[in-house]
């Protein structure tokens, strides 16, 4: 994939995106931040929503993007009344729904679902989300908002705490660093550690990486803490769940050790991994993280309904 | 809030509307129905509707307003498939989306949700319904059908028949009235009395309150009668139901005693409240008080977002 | 009903269109692939979806319709979520819903459903399907279809397989080619032969029909072959449902006998009906089919909206 040469239209995986390619939809992003795109541009476009999994931040990050860019989105419902209920297979429904709009979003359950939807439509795709594999929009707006707090992607000491095992976020996000050599700690319990696939991919990159079961010793060296939702589901016994809940969970006090220009950040939606105390302190980014979803999908979709027409 | 001066964004309560706020809303939206307003005016404006229960007027309708001003809309699917599935707050919920949209409403069914979302976010928010609270819309769109079929919102004699116990839109309406000094009669069974405290707050407010049980006596007086629903999960037993709800039950032979001008309204949707032999008949005006809806709320919205940006 | 002259604005029944509203239709379509419309044109009308049964291609393709001619839609949410399930008649629905849209396309699962609704209602009406009744818009890009892969309407040679007795769709279809002196080639097991009704109906209209078990005989013939799903719940049985879908499945080698030129087509969705190596081959025109609900909708509603506004 090449995103900065316009000859792509699909944006399956971050793995594929290329350290140019981030910085290019960063620079796009930053400059539609600053001085919105003519809405005739883009008028006229329609962008089919394909969501066969529940999501609220990204269906809606998708709408607002799409609509501020002068197009218009298409939904196809819920999941229960599509055509998928009636035993229509994916490949079926991506090629019907390639007539009816411009582009697609596509977020599904399966792992591997986007790769093969992509095969069979000449509209770009972008996954949204395939079960445990990749979310690459969510990694661009993280590495986007990294970029505008800090001084540029390279050079970052970035941890990530939490869900190190099951997060497909988590996972999309330590690839991408890579490309751009933060030194990653990984904080997480013991028994959520990153899965080993993942740590030997991220050894094989050259990644620079060490993992850790507490914070104390790493949090005044970071510049970003990007901290995910533990997930009650993983734990068999509720008590467990607690106590290592309550081991990961960042108070205002809790980050006095920090450097005052820490960044901190989370995909939400949260549960009890960041205390409101955190809300109006200088760290929190959250809020602002979960905003950027819009200017970097209106970015990536001024990139590729561009290079899809020209 | 001040509607009237630009100077607020929030509609939460019909209690916070003040006289001349509601004045100001029904002047725009006769004037948007003489001569709808230049759809550039609002175009690239987002609407984010945040509906946690379920509605199909209320929601249709603030997407028609919208839409008709040039804006557009942003739903967040159904409340199973939302974030608050996943144990997301209300605040934090508001907080995200407030960065998708440049106005928000909000449904929600518990009673000071909206007073509370309002607190966390800088754009417009407007109550759609909190649980048993407010509706401020609803009444909204109801004093503007009573304004525009009679000769103004003073010295009017109102009726308001059914459930007035647990009817939000029913108390919402009474404080509402009592700000334009009307002679309210209200007529239920015993058991769908008003509450205590909303007749003690109508007596605070100074209101002109009478309480019956049978329509017959004040129906020549009406210039307004206002039927709301007798929900049958009110009632312990089926046959106290169907009797109260027959008793209660309006046809056309029911009115002759009415004046000629009686304006008869309706919220929607209704069961077995009218009789089909009413819908013809120069009182029937429960659709046109529906269809009201959109531009009282474009009225609204104009006005708000107008205030939200100067 | 005479879309020709633009003096109606009800879409009930398929065979309320007569042969010049179908071509008035084709060649509406035809004109729009080659130039789309103007989007001025139809900017600010909005049509209201109310879809009371499952949709994704119909209702997708209606949205996609109306805002490629500059329009919008208005959705009125999930059945569940809706006015109806608080035991709203479908006339208040559509009365309600009449004030918020310039327009409705209703899917009803009650057969009579878009007949009732269209009495109760000022603005066009479009059926989108009412149970086991008409789906008129599915007909129209059938034809269009047909028209644009073959030497048009007339004298053409038709088989239709499959499900003849449940479907909707080609009853339609049935009725509508008659208009056309077509050949009509009825293929089906004994069990799922088309009704008594619509046979005598056809015979009535003096169609040139022909039924079969076995498609063998009639392929050669065939300028279009059209294909539908044969649904498991039909059979009580199911080893007898895998015999009788076994025998009417279609797949590239089975069309080695059928002309060079025929049309294969499917209303989708397909599940074993088609097997996927018939989808490189130059007979099939299904997906196609199903993208052409896009300009076909188009110049119905364009066609509709003129009418009603003049």
């Amino acid at each position: 994939m090449s995103l900065a040469d316009g000859d792509t239209d699909q944006v399956v995986s971050a793995k594929d995106l290329s350290r140019a390619d981030i910085e290019t939809v960063c620079d796009r992003a930053a400059e539609i931040e600053r001085s919105p795109p003519d809405p005739a541009r883009h008028a006229g476009t329609l962008l089919g929503l394909l969501f066969f999994e529940p999501s609220t931040r990204t269906r809606m990050s998708f709408e607002s993007a799409i609509k501020r860019l002068g197009g218009d989105a298409l939904g196809m419902g819920s999941v229960e009344s599509s055509s998928a209920a009636k035993g229509e297979s994916l490949a079926d429904t991506v090629r019907v729904t390639e007539g009816y709009a411009d582009a697609l979003v596509l977020r599904h359950p399966s792992e591997g679902a986007a790769t093969m939807a992509a095969e069979f439509v000449d509209v770009p795709l972008i996954n949204a989300g395939d079960g445990a594999g990749q979310h690459p929009t969510q990694t661009l707006l993280d590495l986007y908002t990294m970029r505008e707090n800090t001084d540029g992607l390279s050079d970052l000491t970035v941890g990530i705490m939490g869900d190190l095992k099951y997060g497909r976020t988590v996972h999309s996000l330590a690839y991408a660093l890579t490309k751009f050599d933060a030194r990653q700690h990984f904080i997480s319990p013991e028994s959520l550690r990153l899965p080993r696939s993942v740590r030997y991919d991220l050894h094989e990159a050259g990644a620079n990486v060490k993992e850790h079961t507490d914070l104390d010793a790493v949090l005044p060296e970071l510049d970003v803490l990007y901290v995910t939702r533990i997930q009650r589901e993983r734990f068999p016994d509720e008590n467990e769940y607690r106590q290592v809940a309550g081991e990961y969970r960042i108070d205002a006090a809790g980050l006095d050790a920090a450097r005052d220009d820490l960044t901190l950040m989370h995909p939400l939606p949260r549960v009890d991994e960041i205390a409101p105390d955190v809300d109006g302190s200088q760290h929190a980014h959250y809020f602002e993280q979960a905003h950027n979803g819009v200017p970097v999908r209106m970015a990536l979709l001024d990139l590729l309904l561009d290079g899809g027409r020209s």
